[in-house]
């Protein structure tokens, strides 16, 4: 009896010993480029045994996806102090960390990788966008979100990651700089929406009106006031 | 010998008909769920002779994509007259219009369809984004662009794919608010930019200077002076 449940338990922590090594793996190379060979050798143990706890390298890939998947989702979990310029920047800078570790494996999936087509993936790379889209809803305060807010904040979860493999194909621009952007970029999607909405800039005043002025948001408005030299017929100027 | 052209001619025709077909139905409802059978019925011929033309659903799939892409990729073709402003909104009506007529099949594609795990599919749609990118450079009149420039532009892009993907879940924003909002958003994500780099700014500052006071940009400073009651300290707000 003794035994067979301490078999059991090293059965799960093998295979989660495999996900591990497979995760490290498949985040630093393309995992169209990772064999199962690889892994085995990573993890010390045979390629036989890799079968016995996965039957294929889909299986294996798809485990270790959604361990990232969970990890990244976390990310966007911060709490409900201060500003949410700030909140929003810290978020930022979890997932560009994430974005960093897990590189190669970030642009393939997203890009069309090896389980690009398979469902599963599809759905767990669906889940942690609504989990970050709900996150972010949370800092907002708002129950049952317009379709425009839903909108802004859909795209900006969006944007988020289209910088992030813009980001990773060369890294010309420093790190820092966008997430600081991604954090600008909320404002001004949300300032253009609230343009055109009278629900959305009741939204996008209340927000703004617990922003400090040297917090990410006080500090864009001072910078495009220093970009346009003057008003436009008295206005704020784009 | 006549016979052996006129033959010829006639295979390129069907092959060209049945692609019409093929896209008409994988455009209406997800390509998943669309079989030869159908397709065969639609364009009046038999199943076996659907085969006769393409080896299988797949390839068929990636030839109606590929006259989709090509499609596509010519609406963001624009004439260089008048202000930036009004041809991007030209360019996005086109753009919305597109997705209108092709909705089911253009999100089943882009959220991970029969064909998206596909290289050739995935070519494809990144084939367009690059159109896209380019048309859009050459408006702006940059040869060769600075990395945030290129991140500003590829941004819209995928800003404009993924608002038009939310669009068609629902359709609860009039489409021509979303073809607005989006030149409005260029010009934020621009003028975000912009406040951190002096050759951005360039460039904003350029592109604005051409643009009319009842313009797309024109009419968002206005609304966005409406929507905050007095300048901050000074500064033009948010």
């Amino acid at each position: 009896m003794t035994t067979g449940v301490r078999r059991r338990m090293g059965v799960e922590e093998r295979r989660q010993q495999l996900i591990g090594v497979a995760l490290e793996l498949f985040s630093h190379r393309s995992p169209d480029d990772v064999s199962i060979d690889e892994i085995a050798a990573a993890a010390g143990i045979s390629r036989p045994l890799v079968y016995h706890y996965f039957p294929g390298k889909l299986s294996l890939y798809e485990a270790a996806l959604r361990r990232a998947a969970d990890e990244l989702a976390e990310r966007f979990v911060e709490p409900h102090d201060g500003p949410l310029g700030a909140r929003l920047l810290r978020v930022m800078g979890r997932y560009f960390a994430f974005v960093d570790e897990h590189g190669p494996g970030f642009s393939a999936l997203l890009r069309g990788g090896p389980a690009a087509g398979s469902s599963r993936a599809n759905a767990m790379i669906d889940e942690v966008r609504q989990a970050a889209y709900e996150q972010i809803l949370l800092h907002i305060g708002v129950e049952e979100p317009p379709a425009r807010l839903e909108l802004v904040v859909r795209s900006w979860v969006s944007l988020a990651e289209s910088t992030a493999l813009l980001w990773l194909d060369g890294r010309r621009i420093p790190r820092a700089e966008l997430e600081l952007q991604l954090v600008h970029d909320f404002a001004a999607l949300a300032a253009v929406s609230a343009a055109y909405d009278a629900e959305m800039a009741g939204i996008l005043v209340r927000i703004l009106a617990g922003e400090p002025a040297d917090g990410p948001f006080g500090e864009l408005v001072g910078r495009l006031a220093a970009l346009v030299p003057g008003p436009r017929e008295g206005a704020p100027a784009m």
